[in-house]
């Protein structure tokens, strides 16, 4: 048994980067300026001032922004007005484990399209339109979980085409799109076809998990269904909070702790690729230029399953691929690396643990 | 057109209660302890220490207690775990409204059994229970929402015996039940049935219901049913929030704002009775002892929804009674009066506008 354990099964932030100073005094300016509605009812759809910071970065009305408890949850609020029991759901495959938890529970027809470097594959996408077009497709079109991959401009004009064509919500879930280490931005979805998508994101990745503060932005009459459906779950949202982000982002330094985590979490990815080329070159793994995932595909004769099992004799905790994927057995093979929570150290010899198992 | 307009519709605190400086430094105490779980992912049943302090007040394990983002969404996670759709479900008649929309959302038969000043009616609770048992009955046992009345001791302990009968939840929602002006505590059903109950309750009505932090109490198992629900549903609450609301309470701050809270709705409450013995001596009204509202029966011939436009014309703002009821015929003679968050001289004056209308 080695000495310390190395976890490589969480998607979470490291808790060292959190601002804490900083959002306490956020905090403090926030409530003392507007105590009557940060604790207050009121502001179904998220707290009105963080919803006009929102809308000017992205470019919309704040009539087209939703703020809610973190945005696994928005997004239960859209398959619970968007669907019905039934109904078709397309994803990628694979996909975010609990976007196929949320979908299963909504009891539609969940079909998942195999990803690619370069995002989903059109031909099996429209082979599975023309047996009957969903009510939405989910994607994570920048840096996908689990797979780290970024859906190619010319798919993204491709899938919104199709949207178009058969008349399907996308739902693009973007928490990573932020955190680009090297290359290009591609153009998000929502500014190819902004009628056809429900773009996500959320503070957890850029910020802090524990906020819970996740958003869609949207055509309004989307977000007016939206609201309907949250104030009738939950009357509104948590305010305190929503204030303290939206003090901590008019000062301007959502931004400047972008840089901060992109500057920290650049060389997790680059050690993580080298340890990788270095100690099991007989895997395969995708090509991330950002985010939390380096998705991998072990040799032919290794099971997930075994290896989660004899990394815990050596210290190596490693999650099962196959919760990933709509069919588990997809995912016999896949080994999904969250890089950002580890320190390269960590990571150079975890990669080296996981090469005597292999 | 009066000069100002008095407005008796919303069941909310008045803002000038809630004690800013105090959750503002509570905040930064509770961050400054401990960011690393405040800020990240975890705690699915609400924070730990929060989860502590109320079963301690309660007295009951915390593994009996999960904290989630306001007591509506507390009830959805309950509504969605422990009902299938076609089920019966039973309430009383008037209620909270929001329940009411809830119920109806779940796709269940929902039942209301009439409210008389001391609980329902138990002989048409008996008649109903035999056309078939619901998988819960929903009540507001303690300054009913909107009816201001308590459930007699006599009927909480026939409640139970039937809910052990006929194999029910009985889902006790209760964030009026610290409120008591005068007169004394009647046992909370919790207390006499914790195998049967599911106590909700929040700081909504107690500290500042911005905050959104409603909470559950009841038999471990169906805690953990609700806890899985919540975490495939948002994955875990709003934490900073509940840090802060940990922190003041844990200082006794909360038993001391609601002594000062009682101070302020107690006035207001004895002048609503007395403004409507001078003012309106031909309605009924009920007779409560705490909470924020109360019940009033208009007289034969008056109609709801013809007052609620007549108000309007001398700056006086009603509710329409019938979304109280199931049935909102029931409602046509009914008129809801919250007392807290309107001075006593808005008070007198709107009761004295509400007689020039009758």
């Amino acid at each position: 048994m080695a000495d310390n354990v190395i976890n490589f099964t969480r998607g979470v932030p490291p808790v060292d980067v959190f601002p804490t100073q900083d959002l306490i005094r956020c905090t403090d300016v926030a409530l003392r300026r507007d105590p009557s509605v940060l604790l207050q009812y009121g502001q179904p759809s998220g707290y009105q001032p963080l919803r006009e910071w929102l809308a000017n970065r992205y470019d919309v009305g704040s009539e087209q922004v939703f703020v809610g408890n973190g945005s696994l949850e928005v997004f239960s609020f859209i398959a619970q007005t968007m669907m019905q029991p039934g109904d078709r759901a397309f994803l990628e495959s694979p996909v975010y484990d609990r976007a196929i938890t949320l979908l299963n529970r909504a009891e539609v027809d969940v079909v998942g399209i195999p990803l690619e470097e370069d995002g989903v594959n059109i031909q099996i996408l429209k082979t599975e339109l023309k047996r009957g077009a969903p009510a939405l497709m989910y994607v994570v079109a920048d840096f996908q979980n689990p797979m780290g991959t970024t859906m190619s401009l010319e798919k993204r004009k491709h899938l919104a085409a199709l949207a178009e064509e058969y008349d399907f919500w996308i739902v693009e879930d973007g928490p990573y799109r932020p955190l680009r280490y090297w290359g290009q931005d591609v153009p998000a979805l929502l500014s190819i076809a902004p009628d056809r998508v429900l773009h996500m994101s959320s503070f957890s990745k850029v910020l802090a998990p524990g906020l819970r503060i996740g958003y869609v932005v949207g055509p309004a009459s989307a977000i007016a269904t939206i609201t309907q459906w949250a104030v009738d779950s939950y009357i509104g949202p948590v305010l305190p909070t929503q204030g303290m982000v939206n003090q901590y982002c008019r000062e301007g330094l959502l931004d400047r702790n972008i840089e901060r985590l992109k500057e920290m979490y650049k060389p997790r990815l680059q050690t993580t690729i080298s340890a990788l080329e270095k100690h099991v070159p007989q895997c395969q793994w995708t090509q991330p230029e950002g985010g939390f995932f380096i998705g991998i595909t072990l040799p032919e004769g290794s099971g997930i399953e075994h290896l989660v099992e004899q990394g815990k004799q050596i210290g190596l905790k490693l999650a099962d691929g196959r919760a990933f994927f709509p069919h588990q057995e997809d995912g016999n093979q896949f080994l999904r690396i969250p890089f950002c929570s580890v320190t390269p150290s960590d990571i150079e010899e975890g990669i080296r643990r996981l090469a005597t198992i292999l």
